[in-house]
């Protein structure tokens, strides 16, 4: 145990938060709190207010963006290695939680959200089964369905970890992951209803959008079990975004994987090699080989509070953030605030659901002086997330994806906090 | 068993879908699917999709409403009994899993919702305290926090129930409820704070809206454990509907109690008996005496697919639903379709939640005949679900709130669904 932070009493931890005001013993009646709307002062307690509306909005207040933050040099949402190619980035900084709301889910396509009538989309599946079928949106809606929350995360995620440290937040390091309650149809249920012939073990999945990504999925005893071809995020349809009408979903597989707008499902007994797992996608190693089809995104952490490009104050915090694995539950996470030397347990917000964030939380006092904050997540096949130094030893820093390695932020003697490797 | 659900194979599944097309042993290519932006035909493989947006909204295809559908004499969202006192309906019968999404959350205000800066919000803990305390919105974020997946139901809801039976859909009948993962603080570490004096039995719950909204809560160990002062909301802040930018929780009590604004914590040794309590949210029995204080939702359920004023084809359905109770866990959901001589176990999905909608879900082959479909759930305490008849038998038809009776949908030879006391 570190900073004495299993010391933390509640009468202490308001001496740390310097605005909370003491009233004295008599009991006091606060007058009427003023609110205001940007451009007008209002008492909301004596003005009738709004009406319902058929769709909600969030409060003019909140500003929340997919846009992020990032300092000069940040590869921050927006950003585009070639016209039309785009990303953005979940806002993990300001969340709470494990649902990930659907309106700041990360975006990443490769040209462009197409915009489809569901009316006239289809399902085609084809290839090695005993009978071609497609299929109208509705009659997917119509089949046996499924519900999960999962995490979804870009096998790009975190990639600026294979290079140097960036002054940028969370949402530049860790943006391009979020998570939903996903629901839809059993993969294996649509497969079987065509019949599967023996010799497909693999299966290439095309999306409908202007870059037409397709990639190649391994018919494994896994994929069978969970697969899932979803309508419905977070209770409602799909947002375009995350692929309307239609999208496949492994979890725990990298985010690519996971296709968008979903238009065609075809059976074969090798992978197809698309120019998306031949050109990208692929992991280089030191040796100057490439790894095709490593799927699965590996245990991993991050500290969202406190974390980059923050600036905090001494006294209470609650160190907070996020842990998963794409091979099943999160059995533990610890933290450290000495970059590495102490390590102890930090709390799990039920429910633990496997393949799905899972929040962690620690009482911290900061003392003023000058930490190192991380977090490691182990999952439940005794994985332990790797420092970067074990992870760069051995892959190199040639790849461009699945960097797993522990986050460090370094809080300065003025309670700045920065993205280091430490 | 009935109706030969448990035989529903995935073929004959596929016999019953009629618009699914079967395409013959060849492999085929299936041209590029047109789709259609209102006002203009695309292919979406055709030209380039929308670019990142900051915060993303629903596809333009998508009309779910909280106003409701409901026929001549619903009462449907909108509805008002007083000027300016509200409430819109969650569109039960379009969503799907547990998680309801924001935007579609059920609103209850009496007064319009408020328009409140959270920079200029206060909450005060006062009476029978040591210290009282006045918090701003930062200072209850930087407390230590939880976050729950809860339902919050209004005692309302259903209350048509205790009357005639309407021709309405399942938003209409059981709209005034949805689901969010919450976050926010204990209540207990809030009041902990200010040191709450040994005769403190009951607490003040009082908003800043204009209606200005108060409720007396018991101060058991029930609510010392789980109640919340949350500022979260499926991930992101509060919306406005739903309190921004804090509101009580208290898992399985009515929704009044769940005080939305919340603006002053109160400590007393007794209920403080506002009008809230005796005017309103009381239950009138047979004998002309009223309950107060009835503050827990009973185990409940509903067959939201298929359900009210939806119209059915012969063929395979799945049955679905969500299942409920305030008082934990959701046991088991069993559900009739010839109103109520048979009975089976549908499918909970995981995960179950302590007073949390479950989602369950029952394979069904519609033969063409009359049935009345039914669910009832059993909590994790063994209370099982009433029949209207036994609920009426005891509570008279005078009350307005907590029905919680079984609904029964009669599916007519034409497949339309109607609503009726079976």
């Amino acid at each position: 145990m570190t900073e004495g932070s299993q010391h933390i009493t509640r009468r202490k931890l308001l001496q740390h938060s310097a605005s909370i005001v003491a009233l004295g013993t008599a009991a006091v009646i606060l007058p009427r709190v003023e609110a205001e709307e940007p451009g007008k002062s209002v008492d909301p307690m004596r003005v009738p207010g709004t009406l319902p509306r058929p769709y909600g909005e969030r409060s003019p207040f909140r500003k929340e963006s997919r846009l992020g933050g990032g300092g000069p040099g940040a590869a921050h949402g927006w950003g585009a290695n070639a016209p039309n190619n785009f990303n953005s980035l979940t806002p993990l900084q300001e969340l709470h939680g494990i649902i990930t709301p659907s309106s700041l889910h990360f975006e990443r396509h490769h040209n462009g959200v197409p915009s489809i009538d569901p009316s006239r989309h289809r399902l085609l599946i084809h290839g090695l089964v005993e009978r071609p079928l497609v299929f109208t949106v509705a009659d997917v809606e119509r089949l046996p369905s499924t519900s999960r929350i999962a995490f979804l995360e870009c096998s790009g995620n975190t990639w600026d970890g294979w290079r140097e440290a960036q002054d940028v937040g969370v949402q530049d390091t860790h943006g391009l992951m979020s998570t939903s309650e996903w629901t839809g149809v059993k993969l294996s249920t649509l497969l079987e209803s065509a019949g599967i012939r023996r010799e497909a073990k693999w299966m290439l999945a095309e999306g409908s959008d202007a870059a037409g990504l397709d990639r190649s999925v391994p018919l494994t005893d896994e994929v069978m079990n969970e697969a899932m071809i979803c309508y419905g995020q977070n209770g409602e349809a799909l947002r375009p975004e995350q692929g309307y009408p239609l999208r496949l979903l492994v979890p725990g597989f990298e985010g690519n994987i996971n296709v968008k707008w979903l238009r065609r499902l075809k059976l074969g007994s090798a992978p197809f090699m698309t120019r998306w797992e031949t050109a990208k996608y692929t992991d280089l190693m030191p040796d100057g080989k490439a790894y095709q089809f490593s799927l699965v995104m590996e245990a991993k952490s991050v500290i969202t509070y406190p974390s980059g490009q923050q600036r905090i104050q001494p006294g209470f915090h609650e160190i907070s953030g996020l842990a998963w694995s794409g091979r099943g539950r999160v059995k533990q996470v610890e933290v450290s605030v000495d970059g590495g030397l102490a390590w102890q347990a930090a709390r799990l917000q039920e429910p633990v659901l496997p393949k799905c964030h899972t929040r962690f939380r620690l009482p911290w006092r900061w003392s003023g002086q000058e930490a190192v904050l991380q977090s490691r997540c182990v999952d439940e096949t005794g994985y332990i997330q790797p420092t970067r130094q074990a992870l760069v030893k051995v892959r190199g820093t040639s790849s461009l994806y699945h960097y797993n390695g522990i986050q460090s932020w370094k809080v300065d003697t003025d309670g700045r906090v920065r993205n280091i490797y430490a």
